[in-house]
């Protein structure tokens, strides 16, 4: 057993003992019945007073974990749910664990820990700050909802009528014409995902993503045992590539075409008419995920989805970037068997989505609420992104390259050298720098780092900056590279 | 094929056309590139005009089920959707299909369908009448609402930390003390068990529910391949039962111990402290659903969860049942890395539950509203259950038997003559009224109908039960029964 602690500041001794024993019962080392070794014992290993390891104890035993026999010191209890914990993996996980590289899922375990603390700077979070959010708006607007009794109980399996009819208009201002029987309420983009994986492909079935693809970070068809498979929109060998690797199979294609996650790349109109060409023709279905278009500082180029004449494109909206992570809210479109099937697995996932979520969007949606408030949404993260690429230029003009971004959140930063690496990412850790780095996004890219305007202050990225720049420059001068 | 179609007068010809055509080529009846009939054929089998089999096709069409070719008719379409539906059952079901009694599965779907056409009268819906839904004072709470801008981003992974304080304070009022990070908020309860099914048990596990039960209304478990077992609270073989079948598997209890669904009833405390101590001994979690309670009429026993000592007990609330199923919101309490790994999973999930609902639910109870409302709820289920016990007396006292409901919802009426099947359920549907039977929630069980006093209005119970009673006695002259 590893006893040693260390120094983190926003860790304490005590939640460092504990989280330690919880490992080792919940990993199954320590199994019901293990005596635990004497208190002073447990203080000397650990190197802390006796007092923080009679508090650790005392934490574990209220959760069941521990527990005591009357004066002969603590045991690992034989609760339950000890025995689930240890001998269970969660179902969704058990197809990563092998095929994900565990670098990329540690590291953005380490991201999700760290960024609800307040001391850290985010310089890669893909959210937009407490300040762009329009928390006045969203409060004042509250004032105008009129309830219907009726949107107040289970909603319908494809929710809100009204909801889905406002974002049919909106959907047809970039030429997708829907009906809304076309159209499934869903609690954001990722949940489209999920039900897409459990509703529509058996194990095993394809799915093609781009090599630097936001599907690494998450893991929904991963977690349903899809086989995940790389393709390139500007490749001529696309077409080759999808039918040599998904002939015979069920497949499917995710595409962020506009404004991607992480790149920021859109794809050009001649790419998009040949990956729908050759999905087309081999009868792949393409899921269309559009979240960032609404952030698109000039005008972009149509959908996919908006000239899909045989019903392929499966079409994947969202209010998360451009309005409120918080409001959970994001659409599906596609041919009404399709969203039938959706909207029944989504009911027996959890009944539907908030009803209040879904007046509060419809209600935005209609009164061109949403509109003003993208529009200065979009002149907001363009000046961020200005300030951003000078702050870049000065301190990395020599080491890296980049695209100037055409809208959404990021910049996907590349060093000349390799060496955005997992000790690259902790050093910066431990200096309270949060960065995402390529690897999450593409296995084995030690080359980039997905960089945020959209998060971190001004003040906070040039803080941020001049340690990254550190950094870089340690990584560069280490004779061990 | 079937070419016969129902003169249901809330069905379209066009529509039954269009479902009857989907239905072949879901099920791989049709496969891409079957030709269809002429249209002037399909007219004649269907026995509808011309102009109707045209515009149902026109229909097929825009869906991508169907394809035109020049000058020769119409084709099952090659779109890659047709062949995902048609392949793979969504995974979730895959385990439903062989263990649930179709005529269950059967019987639910068309009363999901019918829902929510309002010429139907409900007498066995588990939600609210509209009637009872707090429309005008949740609209007028909207106006003292606060929006901190850092509630409005991507959710704690355990939920708003004011709501879990909220719900802390409520629960310790019936006994059970719980901090924080032994809350984890959801999307409502059956997206806990969701999240219990699949984060806590693998695939097999033995689930022990009561022989009537929710859990065969709805499938969290079943469909992520769990065995379901049946006990019985007051029987004393219960903890021979639980032993044997779940001797040396990893297993599970799900009670609603206080007015359970769909029977009304009420544990004991003999029986809640026998079925704990067996669970107890034998290292079994229980599962605590506990969603009825504030619909007590009056004060009932504690939750078992109040006096589990072992952390044994995972307990389940909400407020879709006594306040509004809108704002799917729901809460698991359980030792802290017990929830840790649930709010992990169901960050994969959906990424957190809608930060508006979250707000107005914490403002609700904190406020005394929540409260208030139950109090006035209550008063006015107990004034329609009154009512209902008359209009069944009324009709059914020679005929049938019941409990005096203590609060809730539910009537679990039951005939003295096995007449509830498929064909009465049938029967009723077409003279539009809907009801619950007992086959739903016990396999087999002819006997029983959930009556639900809590959605159809004074009038329509009167009207519903005389067209029961008109059934019933049908049934009951019928020489083939």
């Amino acid at each position: 057993m590893d006893w040693k602690l260390s120094s983190h500041p926003h860790h304490t001794l005590q939640a460092q003992i504990v989280a330690l024993i919880t490992e080792r019962i919940e990993q199954g080392d320590w199994v019901a019945g293990t005596r635990l070794p004497a208190q002073r014992e447990l203080a000397m290993r650990f190197g802390v007073n006796r007092s923080t390891v009679q508090a650790a104890l005392d934490e574990l035993k209220a959760d069941g974990l521990l527990e005591t026999r009357r004066g002969s010191g603590a045991y690992v209890s034989g609760s339950a749910w000890n025995a689930l914990l240890a001998r269970s993996q969660p179902n969704w996980q058990r197809h990563i664990r092998t095929s994900v590289h565990r670098p990329n899922l540690h590291t953005i375990r380490l991201i999700n820990e760290s960024e609800p603390d307040p001391s850290f700077i985010r310089l890669g979070t893909g959210e937009l700050s407490p300040e762009l959010l329009p928390a006045k708006q969203l409060e004042q607007s509250l004032h105008d909802l009129k309830l219907d009794p009726r949107a107040l109980g289970y909603s319908e399996p494809l929710g809100s009528l009204r909801l889905r009819l406002a974002i049919c208009n909106k959907l047809a201002a970039i030429g997708i014409h829907a009906q809304p029987d076309h159209v499934c309420i869903v609690s954001g983009a990722l949940q489209a995902l999920q039900l897409i994986s459990v509703g529509l492909l058996e194990e095993r079935s394809a799915v093609f993503h781009e090599s630097a693809s936001y599907l690494n970070s998450v893991h929904p068809f991963q977690s349903a045992g899809m086989r995940m498979l790389t393709f390139q929109p500007d490749s001529s060998d696309a077409r080759e590539r999808l039918a040599r690797a998904g002939s015979g199979r069920q497949s499917l294609l995710y595409a962020v075409p506009t404004l991607n996650n992480p790149t920021g790349r859109s794809w050009t109109g001649k790419e998009r008419g040949a990956v729908y060409d050759a999905c087309s023709d081999l009868r792949i279905p393409i899921v269309e995920d559009d979240v960032y278009r609404d952030l698109l500082f000039a005008p972009g180029l149509p959908p996919i989805k908006a000239s899909d004449s045989s019903g392929q494109v499966l079409y994947l909206g969202s209010l998360s970037k451009s309005l409120s992570p918080g409001l959970r809210i994001g659409w599906i479109v596609a041919p009404s068997p399709v969203i039938a099937r959706l909207a029944d697995v989504k009911m027996q996932t959890d009944y539907g989505s908030s009803a209040f979520s879904q007046e509060i969007a419809a209600h935005w949606l209609e009164s061109g609420l949403y509109a003003h408030n993208a529009w200065q949404l979009r002149s907001e993260l363009q000046a961020r992104a200005v300030f951003a690429e000078q702050a870049l230029h000065d301190r990395f003009g020599e080491f890296a390259d980049w695209e100037k971004p055409e809208g959404g959140f990021y910049i996907w930063l590349r060093f000349r050298h390799p060496i955005a690496d997992k000790s690259f990412f902790r050093r910066l850790l431990d200096r309270k720098v949060l960065i995402n780095p390529g690897y999450i996004y593409a296995p084995g890219d030690l080359h980039h780092i997905r960089f945020s305007y959209a998060y971190a202050s001004q003040a906070e990225m040039i803080t941020g900056l001049d340690i990254l720049r550190d950094e870089v420059m340690r990584s560069l001068s280490n004779p061990n590279r």
